[in-house]
């Protein structure tokens, strides 16, 4: 009898972050009579007179949008970090159990398109393109400074994922300090790196194009797929071919390429239940404390909380907030339905 | 010029993890245009023939509920681990890359009361002292089987913290292995035990009574705080008094103890916003790998959503997925806020 990981609670390794995920197959068959979340009608107008991020409005505290005709970035109103914080550093207790320090940092909101009724899904391919382009520009810009040491770019998409407007539109969080999620990160990259001579990264996704099992998409230059060790139901990577350390070191043409995957994940989303997908989606790569981080290799998260259907939501709560991070379906069966889901896209055109 | 810490972002340091948060105190001011939650109508009778948790009824696969008159437990009929599965390993790449194993485990669900309309906030001590000598019990049964080495007892409450039924009830996930959260708490604890002496809670909460500013209730046993670490807005830890390693080592008057403060932090959370308040709670002790573990510091965490009112909650995404956790409110104007409420259920009693 062999182990059938499709059928059986088992857990997978998260060799990323150095953690277990805990993988019960079986549970979706379980009835569900807890909350279920409204569809939001979609937008269809494309300026809307009351959004602060269309072209021309009004936000919070006066300032006017320029008619910015691609796309466009601010100083986040309402900033969850600040530049020129003094600096810091209490330990009331000297046992390290009370200990706070400062941190200094820049947010900024990056308008995806002035079109207020678009998605990443919905854009075309070159405007896409410009968001790339906008994000590196960002990257080269809060990195080179001196007290910046890590710049996260991040997307919140839809509602549920507590995104305040439904306007294309990232944030940049750029602080002093690593987060702790790249952190984690770095070190599982520097100790398989340092010990392989390759990035973690590198020969993973050679193993995932050998067994072809989780794979949802690949181009010239990025390959997209549900990692082994998964925890949103629908969560994918996206990974650059070329073992490349940040986003600020790809080609034109890799640029190019990543705005094409962009467009591939996002609408194949769409597809799977019919509904713009909602999501939380990042870049990772090295931090911009100026060194070369040979052992980094850039890449996306996309972390998606639909499960079952456009009104049925994975809840990341009790154990998983309290245990382990935890999942209702496979890795592989995932990406099956995204697969499926992205012939649909194909055959449609 | 001194750091203002109730104004100014900082970061801080959660000794029981080993992980630091963000704090952006002046986040709150920005205006809410995202999702607002719908507040369920208060469950008013007592029975309901279609709860699958009230006495009698009918659960899913057949199985009758008795007629119970305290609480009740029964196997979870879509338990998210199992008995009895066959041990497995694999390192499909030795690189350690595609991990999975076997995870072999019990999963339980622990009816608090057979009234439909009641929460832990409306329940009399005495009825939830029997919760606590049910989950005890439970916590001996299943930590005494050969296979389990943790026992993850826990409360999903409201549908926002995905409970998928009102009656009031928990769930116990024992688990071959450590989980994730446990175990990073007992690296740390173990290191501060080694170092001090003493567990790392007893002088931590020691600390805490000197400073006197996150505290939120205390009895002769228990002291509820907002840990100077807390990532969720009104996040509180429960910690016994006497250091003892787990749920099952507390003395008869230390049980009713907790009954007590369960009481007192559940109707003073109810009395914030005047609704009944939705959290994930679970209860941390020792592993059941039958040590001693005198480095282990029983207590139970609260993490509840809500952050501003009834129906605007606090989203754990974006940054908090993939940098860093981060919160809006600091825990001094938590524990204030907590204060008030609890201020008020004793002036009106
Ligand atoms: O078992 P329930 O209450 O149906 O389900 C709930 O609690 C579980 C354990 O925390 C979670 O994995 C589920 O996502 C959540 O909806
Ligand atoms: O800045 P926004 O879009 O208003 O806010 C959203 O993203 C932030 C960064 O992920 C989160 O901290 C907030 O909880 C979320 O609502």
């Amino acid at each position: 009898m062999t182990f059938d990981l499709s059928q059986t609670p088992h857990r997978r390794w998260n060799p990323l972050r150095g953690e277990w995920v805990l993988v019960s197959p079986h549970r979706t068959q379980r009835p569900w009579q807890g909350q279920t979340e409204t569809t939001a009608a979609p937008v269809v107008a494309q300026y809307d007179p009351t959004c602060y991020l269309c072209p021309g409005n009004e936000r919070a505290g006066g300032h006017h949008n320029p008619q910015y005709d691609a796309t466009f970035v601010f100083e986040n109103d309402f900033a969850a970090l600040k530049p020129d914080i003094q600096a810091f550093k209490n330990d009331e207790s000297n046992a390290g159990l009370i200990v706070a320090e400062s941190e200094s940092g820049i947010c900024r909101v990056l308008c995806f398109s002035p079109r207020h009724d678009l998605t990443l899904a919905k854009m075309e391919v070159d405007d896409i393109r410009k968001v790339v382009d906008a994000w590196t520009q960002q990257l080269l810009d809060l990195g080179s400074r001196e007290n910046i040491g890590y710049v996260q770019i991040f997307e919140n998409r839809g509602a549920m994922m507590g995104a305040s407007n439904p306007h294309p539109h990232g944030q940049i969080w750029a602080s002093a300090s690593v987060p702790d999620d790249p952190s984690k990160e770095q070190q599982q990259q520097l100790a398989h790196f340092t010990k392989n001579g390759k990035t973690l990264l590198s020969d993973y996704l050679a193993l995932e194009l050998k067994l072809a099992q989780r794979i949802v998409a690949e181009n010239e230059h990025f390959v997209t797929l549900v990692p082994y060790w998964a925890v949103w139901p629908f969560e994918v990577i996206v990974i650059s071919k070329r073992a490349v350390a940040g986003l600020d070191l790809l080609t034109e043409a890799e640029r190019l390429g990543l705005a094409e995957m962009l467009k591939t994940v996002t609408s194949t989303y769409d597809k799977v239940f019919d509904v713009s997908f909602p999501y939380s989606m990042g870049l990772h790569g090295r931090p911009t404390d100026g060194e070369e981080h040979p052992e980094w290799h850039f890449h996306l998260h996309f972390y998606p909380p639909l499960l079952r259907s456009a009104t049925v939501r994975k809840f990341m709560v009790g154990f998983e907030l309290l245990g382990s991070p935890q999942r209702d379906i496979t890795a592989e069966s995932a990406a099956e339905t995204l697969r499926t889901a992205l012939k649909k896209i194909a055959s449609r055109e």
